[in-house]
């Protein structure tokens, strides 16, 4: 089923057959992770998750700005609430919604990707962690800046070490150091850095026709068994694993894979941009 | 003990001192895993788990290729056959076994090196993941084919996240992504990329070299140690770790390995080829 | 508060405003990991992890060796007292206890930088492994000895697989492989290899000046989070993580970073040498 997109105001969405742009459009705080963008991601991640006529979910910044991290503006409002005894911290709250947005945004159903083409600073860098896939332009800029700030990256951490790996993550949040889109592809953080808007294009594109060659229910699948890799016992893993690979082999997709295959021609799912 | 080796019918074995050659040799279906193959690999596998006058197991393709993934002729075959009420789906069961073997090559506690000189696609892919050192020739092959298939790299996905890491693998698992043996020796899938058939006998003599200069109890010890970090409470790792190590240094390699030390001479153990 | 420094005898201690240099000053044994470096460093390590007013451990050997790996005349006089009936074997005891200081050094709370200029085998691989950030020199050479001595690199093993994979543990494991400084930096053991003593000093000054803008507190609660990733559930990281943000966000770090990004002045704690 199509999925109707739901009203936002500072993502801006466009849908192009497959693929869904979602593109931070927030000037006036370089993208800053508002509450109003929190509320728009949840928007749009909760109305595509089952939407398998969709098969990425592009994630970018406008006006040469990925995501520049926490709002502190608002950040210092919250501040000067304290909670009264015995009451949840409004801070604390809201830093571990946060975690569960990032958390949504890692397991989703569809690829992500993430075109960074400006700053991805700590909940930016975080976003960009949970992408399955990152593209980086020269404006990018990335940096864990939180302990600069005084503040650990705490919500973000599981997500950046799954992406660039224990050791890397402690040398990038205890030292804060900034990175271009170069240095930042030559650590893994980003799979491919696009020196010109063509070269950008161009990988794009490839990306999208390599993700248009796989069936769009067995991708939801895939990422979900990957992401359980290591959460599971090995014999629940096994279990759990058998049983969505017969569903999927039973299933029209695995139907339509299979006899392609034989019939030596595209599985009808294919799709070219 | 020197075990005695299985009868197999797809794979060819060839014993060389501590050295155990096994060869998938199916042309007809470029080396794909057959039951015929899973079961040869099996008895391999279980016949030379005790052996310690056992090295290394060098696992290779004839004819130029690897291992072509999974054998979809037979997976035809297993699809027309749906369950009955109440019975489980043979297609999962097939499925879940194909996981323990997987299993049962990543932990073989010899030193397992895989020679990859045509496509490992799939399976193929699966059972590269689950050495300990991948070599590559120009001819290499690598994908994860499975969701261009409509199914999911299933039963290899923890050996393959377990290899390349769970970025990568998200990367080739969702976009299909093929590459050659560079580009695999790139992202961390292929050790030693070998350009001329002189310089993969020269990596491989070296690599058999070095291995030949470890005690084999002390790298079966090391490779089920490193298996199981992550499986383990951080307190029962070092309770197993500390155990392993005093077993290993007061048993016969560790009281040569010392001595031998001591003595600046070559430990008893020690092949050089 | 500023925490006296202990009383040590192998290893030299020299602080510097925030910064603790500790030299493994051993010849005798190339830096060797005897009973009196671990007690210094168990010393060094407790004396040190909750002074604040400290930033950075550098563990550095002198007369270019790092760490030469485990004391083999120690374990020589071991291995003759064979424990007798009932008795916990004093080897086992021993390197359970060798575990538990891999732990606290991997987990202290400063940033720990290593500078190996020199042999840094099996305990002294280990303990490079155990830093957030490793630089390495020309003389620097690296190997998981262990197995060439019968015996498996066992209370290590978590920290070199949480420092360069699964993947290349096993490798360097079953292989023994002797990597240079160049060699350790392509593979990700080393972070920054420096060909001369001026590079070698410029970099650590500019890591060094990298952390100085980072607020001690939150770095330390930082490296806890990373961690913490994997060994707590989701929901319950999210929750750990939620606190340890609240905390630093009310706290002085906190407080006077979210002012002086506002006010854009350096905050309070930032230390450039």
């Amino acid at each position: 089923m199509t999925a109707p997109l739901p009203a936002t105001t500072i993502l801006k969405l466009d849908r192009q057959g497959s693929r869904l742009y979602a593109t931070i459009a927030d000037p006036s705080t370089r993208n800053a992770m508002t509450a109003a963008l929190v509320e728009d991601l949840w928007a749009v991640l909760n109305a595509t998750e089952n939407d398998r006529s969709l098969r990425t979910l592009i994630l970018q910044g406008a006006d040469g700005a990925f995501c520049a991290g926490a709002d502190l503006k608002g950040t210092n409002k919250a501040l000067d609430s304290a909670p009264g005894a015995g009451e949840v911290d409004p801070l604390e709250a809201q830093n571990r919604a946060g975690g569960e947005l990032f958390a949504k945004l890692n397991e989703h159903p569809l690829a992500v990707i993430a075109v960074v083409d400006g700053p991805a600073f700590g909940g930016g860098f975080g976003m960009a962690c949970c992408a399955d896939i990152v593209l980086a332009t020269p404006r990018a800029r990335f940096a864990l800046s939180e302990t600069g700030l005084g503040i650990p990256p705490a919500q973000i951490a599981p997500y950046v070490v799954g992406r660039i790996g224990l050791r890397m993550a402690r040398r990038l949040g205890l030292a804060g150091t900034r990175l271009d889109g170069a240095q930042a592809q030559d650590i893994g953080l980003v799979d491919f850095y696009c020196e010109t808007a063509d070269s950008l294009e161009a990988t794009l594109t490839k990306v999208l026709n390599d993700i248009g060659r796989c069936a769009p229910g067995a991708n939801a699948v895939t990422k979900r068994l990957f992401l359980s890799v290591g959460s599971l016992s090995p014999a629940a893993y096994r279990d759990e694993a058998a049983r969505a690979f017969a569903g999927c082999l039973r299933g029209e997709e695995g139907q339509e894979g299979v006899r392609a295959f034989a019939e030596k021609r595209p599985a009808r799912w294919v799709e070219k941009i």
